[in-house]
């Protein structure tokens, strides 16, 4: 529910006073209990600790889920909306690249675990809203089955997108040369580092690496074609990169970076008027 | 690897003699073992269990993964492929329906377990190559988390198939009025099960019911927008049904089931020629 | 409770109409919640996929068990039971055939944790009492455990039963040089399959395999000695085979088959008739 | 394999000097390595801490097992056999009992993962050969599925046998009244504690209870008809006694015990020639 | 709550009559329902059965722990306190001495399931309090996690204590030449063990074995230091002693005994005051 | 392995160049692959989003964990430490505050299933000591397992230590009325908090809430005293503190911080010497 976007600090369930901060973990207990109400949203950043490369930190997709709903949450919140963010969860699912050093990666069964005992806990506030804006694509099937277990469980309403929703069709994430396949490290994820930790990427090291046989396929893809594999992301070579950084630029992750949030906002605000009640008919 | 469309029954890996069959249970082990090379695929259509409405039986998933599969499997080792079909995994992930009488469900984690053994035993043959054709969304996340988890822990090659691939766009599945929601019992389906097994099929318990809501929405969806959220079936009302089955037809369902199977067959073909090496440059 | 044996298809709580099966996944949810009773017996049949030497299917023990349960299913209906049947399980616990390629096989856990699932879902419909119908031996000790399981936890009224029962000392399903010892592939399981798919056997593979150092012992046995032992069935020799089916013949499994089914049904009689409440006493 | 009878403790591996001991936890760790064999036999009494009636103790099936296995143990070892005995695994699977105050019982989970944890442990000594010598009939399917998991993962010799072996239609066991129902706390059992130890036994509260409707059943049973069921010990009445202690008596207990011990023995003496590989032919 | 410490046999809560002990499983079921009240307290003595070096038996932990909390429980008794003890919990964690022949470990995740189950068990009684007198050292941190899980999940009061409780700065336990590092078959042990069994000890196996390194650091240690650490009991040596035994006699062992017991003695009489409830207060 | 402190950026194994962070999710995974050796130390804060009290945020031991560890690594790399920092474990086990709204709580078994991924994924790059700094009390006991754990199952030097180590006896973290009893939301965790995040504190919210009947006690105790307990934190009044923040200052917070890290970093410089292995002896 959207509070008044005008005086939402003075009349709105939302918490006033010197301690009033959207991250929910800055909050004391009594604080967030009292802040919280069924329609208030809360955002948790779901990243990982992975190889991405010899050009770009194993904390990239960790970054960038908190980069990205932080600044969504700001925003909303700004807007009116009863939104909160909770600490990222940083270690997840990247079985795919367990074998590259520096990559810490949880089972399935573990992160599952996680989730399902996040959402219990989130179960004991008020809060009946819960939003993983995540970094990671390959948390995305785990979050799915997430979303329902907790539904079921315990009655949440669960949300999975991803921290920053692209465009369609826009190709901003997608390099000239990466024939749709830059799915990690490449010329979209180089671009926002580059806009928000430039210090944190090597372009020297960039290399390109392309599984052009994947992108002939009719049917076999990563994600918008009917069949889906089983990949490890040495299957496509030992750099590990999916995709052309090559020419990323700040640039293009600033334009990226902000069509990005200002869609996640829409989609928040989206959650915010959504009910799993059918609606009444007339 | 497709084997010679001539002649594979005489000097293919293929097995000859009187127990041929492309039901690889029906063959002895050492039969089996004898019939299968790194190249071989097996098949393992993925159905459920579980309440689809009034109008459809409980068997839905299983039945129509089952046909899907058996037709295309069938169709492609008359075409030279070296495929295989197993029993159909019948009980599956059906949390979504677990609140009406009749859907017998697995969770998350018994079905991820079974999926993990039956990898096991895969790779206690000498085929290589594993594809879930699938009946029922809600195996959807499961079976990509066990895509990699079976390839990382056995080095199988593994896909992931709707059992009946439709043409993207082609509106063949939906209804005129589902507002492209009949993803449960709706148009596509019962049309369908009317073409297969008429007999299991009651038009007069057939109702249309669609959480149009959902249809408005721009970010939150089933399948086809960017937020995706968790749901129980009855979270639309009492019916079960996501979709309009009301206009369902056998004749659309024969016209729905020959586009998928020979895009599915196409499907596998490819999955045939597929392999996790990258493919040697000039 | 058995219902009137004259006219159970108007008066009694089975259901009527057109698509009145007792094939439970056959029937819509709605329509299985109303079919069914606190007094509903359903039964599952537990196969396997396994090795079965190299004159039988893979498919073995499912087959028997889905045949078996199926012909007294439908006879016990025919006599008036209120009985239903849902699909066979067919991967189960076949790990002493590990070892042997085409097995498929769940662990303990797997399928302990699936009973539980199916349990549950049981318990979830008006049913109350269910059968497991086992073709597979190495079930017998899970389905034991199972059996308690959910009575405890759901209050069901569990049974297991071997989905064939033979009648002691009939020797009917025992080859005459098998020692007692034809537990798996020998001339029963042959016999019964020559029965019911004569086209799945290979009787040029069958082999004599007897470890008739087990016979001799006085007190370690497969199952009828007070000593059980841990085995792997390639401990006897590279066959897998545990009997003698060279003499196994259709008309001895067709024998076999209806003394069978005879007892069987009798036994689901006797679990109509049967209530876990002490009886009242004059 | 036996040793020498005469001179045991002189020639063969079994350990000499002060501190011998057939317990092998009151050996040291290397002194167990260099007394262990691959042909030593290692005994777990495995009983139960559950409710028997209000005439016996809680312990009965943890003191049964413990007295059996320690008297046939230590004639074996007077007769040559290289045997040995570890701690009684006290605490085991008394879900049946479950519901009365007093039962301390693990879940099949647990008691599984215990045994494989033991078997584990067991493995790393050279001793190959594991009995299971066990007091309660809730133990014994848990049992049969360890014995084949532990053969399968950590290549074991493993047996299961009642603590005391009883001599088939012998009678001892069953009182003259019992309907051969006397499966807990009743004839046998309370006669094997007045003999071992009389002093925990309360004639006083002794009572038959016997489900007699259980005895008229021709297919449905405890352990000897074709058909198992789950029950709970409070399913036949609020004693949680089934069977008839009220003739039960101290020479009834030595009769039985002697008798069962000499079987025990037997079979003990029968693993020590146990040989999991097929015997050589002429 | 401490009965009156005359005629506790007579008016109290505890049972009367030729049954009575204090073990509790030797009391039947009834009677242990109808002894306990919400204030007993109910002892379990936690041991392993684990390499104690080439002089001490494997049973060493498990013969103190029981030896340590049947003495504290009978004097308590004796003094009036409402206490009972149930069966060693014999084969615990000790995954430090895994690789020595002999021991015989559970892993973290079994060692915690038995206890949530024996909780579970314990809260169907009256009690309500629950000690665990630890002889393990390697028991502590699960026993901390198993405390709080049980209070969590079932309500009661529970605590753990070493099994014999040393004063502390007493010196009584440690050799003179042992830095305080005799925390594994050094000085104490080996002296209780020549206390209260010295059959089963070899003095002529004792040998010294100090990681004196560990003695010099200033924060890293085994108990009493500020980081603690990883360690397998062969990381310090093969002989899998930490301590030194060869000055240990049985009267220093009777006399760390008395010393023990009577601290042990007082906590529980402490426990016997305790109330997790907060005292009134003027 | 200590490097040089003169020229570690040049000399050393230490990585060089624009993009060296001692954040080693900073790196990329090639760069972290260089940049470790076998002597480097890994450091992972563990930390909690539990309440405290009303006056302090749920994130303070999250907060004062990665707080004192980054001061910690920084230090320690300064002085030429081969030390690494990983993102902070955020969501730990907080069970005993699971009652409070705002607890987000991992139960013991997802705490260790994490703990031992991370441990896995460690072992895959050339570090070999993996510190755990630990700013939550309740993770204590699941630490010290996990760092047996991970040392018997992937050969890693594992340690757990205060995240802020204090002066023993110092009494710097203890308020004066707080009877050594300020373990949560007390004196000491109010002044750090005070000292490193200010505007996170409410300090018209703190209140005294001591257990004084603990302090009494000569046995049971949080940390210091024999026995342990179970307890959660409303086990003592509602308000969920344990100790007396109304006097905490931030000075006393920057003095305690101070203390605690360079008793921290000497500590680290302790497990840069320290070697599993026996020194060697003249």
């Amino acid at each position: 529910m959207t509070t008044s976007t005008s005086g939402s600090s003075t009349s709105g369930p939302a918490p006033s006073g010197p301690f009033v901060s959207r991250k929910l973990a800055e909050l004391s207990g009594p604080a967030a209990a009292a802040a919280l109400t069924a329609d208030s949203i809360i955002v948790i950043p779901t990243g990982a600790i992975e190889h991405h490369g010899a050009h770009l930190p194993l904390s990239t997709d960790a970054l960038l889920a908190e980069t990205y709903a932080t600044a969504a949450v700001e925003r909303g919140a700004a807007e009116g909306l009863d939104i909160w963010i909770l600490p990222t969860l940083t270690y997840t699912k990247s079985d795919e690249h367990h074998w590259a050093p520096g990559t810490v990666w949880l089972s399935w069964e573990t992160l599952m675990a996680t989730l399902v005992d996040i959402g219990r806990s989130i179960a004991n506030t008020p809060a009946r809203k819960l939003v993983f804006m995540n970094g990671h694509g390959g948390n995305g099937a785990p979050l799915q089955v997430a979303n329902r277990e907790l539904r079921r469980r315990f009655g949440l309403s669960t949300f999975t997108m991803s921290a920053g929703i692209q465009r369609a069709g826009s190709g901003g994430a997608d390099g000239a040369d990466e024939l749709g396949l830059g799915i990690h490290a490449g010329h979209g994820e180089t671009s926002l580092v580059l806009h928000v930790r430039p210090d944190l990427v090597d372009m020297s090291k960039a290399e390109r690496n392309i599984p052009e046989h994947i992108a002939e396929m009719e049917f076999i893809g990563f994600n918008n074609k009917p069949v889906s594999f089983g990949w490890m992301s040495n299957d496509f070579g030992p750099s590990g990169v999916i995709g052309d950084p090559t020419g990323a630029t700040s640039e293009a992750g600033a334009a990226l970076f902000e069509e990005s949030v200002t869609r996640s906002l829409a989609a928040l605000h989206e959650i915010d008027r959504f009910s799993h009640a059918v609606p009444p008919r007339d």
